[in-house]
């Protein structure tokens, strides 16, 4: 466990209710807020969005939030009209259990898609959460497991900033794994601050967080249809504005971002986190969309499990990201190491370059442009033996 | 072997020419039409085109081409100024062998990106396989051989038409196995046929006809740097027009769909020959989009491995394909099996619908929107351990 600056006036559940088949396995997690927050959300941008994403679309931005309660297993998509009414039906459950209005309090849902909710367990299990709602870390721990699917670990994130009216600390913690494709956010990630920031800041603050974060990761490229990040402020204290929003708007982002490096990192099978540098591009979403490509082409990840530096892969996936460019443009380094100059390849070690794959749990490579100063730094993983066997068998 | 129809006038070489590292792996093959030959083609989008593709594009269409020399082993991409000398002079060394011009010559390429080209094997080895030329299906044999990478089994297809001035042939060869993503022609084909048609004839041809065929397949979705598709129609007669052109260029069509279905169907480490039909989108591009993204999907991939009839992944890469419908529009089978209906998730019994993908080499879904009368049919593989571990080391 890290030493966490917790914010403050938040509780946590993480239980185990009975929807999953594993004995023993947290599947529903509760947040709440003991005093009305912020929240703003960002959301996939699947056209087949689950229930509980519509349901939070129609209920945020709004500064009266009082907290999210999420299940892992069922993701609650594609499910239709009964879907929504399941979802709203949770949330209602938390909302009785802790005395709020339903409408203050979100949803998620992450795992199985098409499949109808077993609402008979959250009947008992939402008030059976409630009850065992705690401000410490383990009830952080118990949410941050209960929200997780084929993740090895939990994915937490923590800073504390110093400000005129006190320290404002920040708590983010979010699930990952399969699914995920750089549209939006890309899985379930939460955070939660005890900083008074008004809805509309918060919004634009995290969509502007959500494009450099979790926006630019990839497992498989896949969005999901439950993607959701929520974004809670609960402060008592005048709200930011100015220089010290925009400071804390900073600060968030590197929250989302150590949560979306994290997410990549433990992506399904990987072996290796790869961070994409691409700059030089005439701007920053032609950087996205060239790193996105690279970061989305099975050749690349396959050689990367294999340490193969075989980088013709990576200038050829460039080249079909729909962005214009000439071979001359273009520069490439793996790790340390140029490989390729202006167009031409250049002698390199093959050996020292396969050792760097090999010997090292998380790699770069950079790409440069002589197009303008966009830029984009992506995170994505490696395609193993082992993503393929996990997803060969998932509901079945 | 087929009963093959040979078109007229073509003869054929594949030989060891010493390009590759195997011991009597057949690396270099040349086709040459007896006669000056109305010559089309098709090329990769990639913008890092490899040297024989800006051969060949600065070459076609033209009314008087006699052949096209081919390697496998090296891509010839990536490889500068040097690269693009080395493609002329392969064609060069052709053209002086069967005697004509080196700009009546094509070139074509795969393999390795990267790396310059061993001229010192093609000074003799171009040499040696134009007194090697055979008109036979031994000579065909050798060649289609002689293109493949890492494919296990060579792709021909033929057709004869007949026609008020005698009967035409269609051969068809290709090579596919990996770097198959659908933009444009994803790997190499050479369709050669004694038909006469005029060059602006041809070339709208097979641009309809690729469209339809090898645009309409998915390996991984990495296009490759090399793509190239060239059809040769020598013919002495009269150049077909009005009707009969039609209908000899819906043959070349199905002589294409044959080679791209031969593609999908031996791609790396497949076990399944996918079909995605896609129906009732407002144009045929929308269908092509999303039967597109329900290819290239990791997620999808491994399920049909696995013969896991997890639905709501083929439904959820439909929703990020970016064709915008509702849930509502959307149904779906599984071969047979209706799995979800004008968006409600449909009871099915998941143990037949996974014997039907374990059951079968060859398995189709279908999706069905209720938006227009676009369509496509669209073909791919399964992402399975062996994928992976071909493509995990590859060039080292």
């Amino acid at each position: 466990m890290h030493d966490w600056s917790l914010p403050t006036a938040y509780r946590y559940a993480g239980i185990v209710s009975g929807l999953r088949k594993e004995a023993n396995r947290r599947d529903l997690a509760l947040v709440v807020s003991d005093r009305p927050a912020a929240c703003a959300g960002i959301f996939t941008q699947n056209r087949v969005a689950a229930a509980p994403v519509q349901v939070c679309k129609s209920r945020l931005p709004r500064p009266d939030a009082r907290g999210v309660v999420i299940c892992s297993g069922n993701a609650n998509a594609c499910t239709g009209e009964q879907g929504i009414a399941d979802a709203k039906r949770m949330a209602q459950l938390a909302a009785i259990g802790i005395g709020c209005q339903a409408e203050q309090m979100l949803v998620a849902s992450t795992g199985v898609i098409g499949r109808p909710l077993p609402m008979q367990v959250f009947e008992s299990g939402i008030p059976a959460a409630t009850r065992k709602l705690d401000a410490s870390i383990d009830g952080i721990n118990d949410a941050a497991h209960a929200i997780l699917t084929t993740d090895t670990v939990i994915k937490v994130a923590t800073r504390a900033v110093k400000h005129s009216g006190g320290e404002i600390r920040i708590l983010g913690f979010a699930k990952g794994a399969a699914m995920i494709g750089p549209n939006m956010a890309t899985m379930l990630a939460f955070v939660l601050t005890d900083a008074a920031v008004a809805p509309p800041h918060l919004q634009s603050m995290l969509t502007r967080a959500g494009q450099r974060s979790f926006n630019c990761i990839s497992v498989e490229g896949h969005t999901s249809t439950n993607d959701t990040v929520l974004l809670f402020a609960n402060g008592k204290g005048p709200q930011l504005s100015g220089t010290a929003l925009e400071e804390y708007g900073n600060v968030v982002e590197s929250v989302c971002v150590d949560l979306a490096r994290a997410i990549a990192r433990d992506a399904e099978g990987a072996k290796h986190l790869v961070t994409i540098e691409v700059e030089g591009t005439r701007n920053d979403a032609e950087a996205t969309k060239i790193a996105k490509t690279i970061a989305d082409s099975a050749l690349v990840k396959t050689a990367i499990y294999g340490g193969d530096p075989n980088w013709g892969r990576f200038v050829s996936a460039a080249g079909y990201s729909g962005v214009m460019f000439e071979e001359k443009d273009l520069s490439l380094w793996l790790g340390d190491m140029p490989l390729y100059r202006d167009g031409v390849p250049l002698p390199f070690e093959a050996a020292a370059a396969s050792a760097y794959l090999r010997n090292n749990r998380e790699v770069t490579m950079r790409l440069r442009f002589s197009l303008g100063s966009g830029q984009c730094k992506f995170w994505t993983c490696d395609l193993t033996p082992e993503y393929v066997h996990l997803n060969a068998d998932y509901t079945t």
